[in-house]
């Protein structure tokens, strides 16, 4: 188990907020678990990052991987929903940090481009990929497919990422 | 001391994020601290995040406040912008309510407007009376000042928000 990681992959939102465990052994992927962390609607905006922040660390508590992936959110719906977008960003991205993971950061377009191997594939096109990379892949909607997708993205560039940086 | 309460301002960002401690007994504020915090800018987003975290959550154990309240974010500098400093408003926001303490938000005007009387004041005017309402304050910039003041507005809207709350 020489290259082996655990990664999670998450896909942030302060509604549903899709999260992805796999295993990485060089080229070798595993299905580990994934699903959607819903907080509570009707509590207010702190409440409901807080109950983000106790569900992210129950799944690093639970789960102990060794690397987290986030994707980069794209901005194109105006100020106040990338406000709303940041602020669970914000907490998605601390969380794993706070624990000293290593938390890398994906575009979109990548972590399509990695798995389906165009940056402009739908939605439905990646869960796709993302059953046959990972057949064990137990997921409903798209939100854990998007969080396996990114964690895939980063067991694909780590290395290069970590070639890159002992190089910077 | 029946309804002595000590809050925290915070006014949130990435680069510089202020926060201020008053207690407040009725109608009588008293200055406890204040001061910034200036995460790392070298680190990476998600270590500046966690460091924001850090740093606010030894303020709560140091100063033990009851209540928190935080400056709701005026976004008009595009959503690029909004994203990033919705990510440390996420973290400032979550920060004191994973402790279980309530949190109050607070539109920039209603903070004016409570410590100097209009919701158009210039920032060199909410420093004035932040130091004539509390004169052991001791801050040097703008926006340990700010924090005071989203403290003395919490101390201001608090009952009557309570009031509100419990005819909700």
């Amino acid at each position: 188990m020489g290259d082996f990681v655990r990664i999670i992959g998450i896909d942030p939102g302060l509604r549903r907020c899709g999260w992805g465990v796999i295993e990485a052994e060089g080229n070798r992927l595993r299905y580990v678990a994934c699903g959607v962390l819903t907080p509570k609607v009707d509590a207010e905006l702190s409440v409901r990052l807080a109950e983000l922040n106790s569900g992210l660390a129950d799944l690093l508590d639970r789960f102990v991987p060794h690397e987290a992936a986030v994707e980069e959110t794209f901005v194109n719906q105006g100020a106040r929903s990338a406000l709303i977008l940041g602020q669970a960003r914000g907490v998605a991205l601390m969380t794993p940090a706070a624990r000293g993971l290593p938390v890398a950061e994906y575009a979109a377009n990548l972590v399509k481009k990695s798995v389906v191997g165009t940056g402009h594939a739908e939605k439905a096109q990646v869960g796709l990929m993302v059953k046959t990379l990972l057949p064990a892949a137990d997921f409903k909607g798209a939100d854990a497919a998007d969080a396996l997708a990114i964690a895939i993205c980063h067991a694909h560039h780590r290395i290069s990422r970590q070639r890159l940086r002992s190089f910077a």
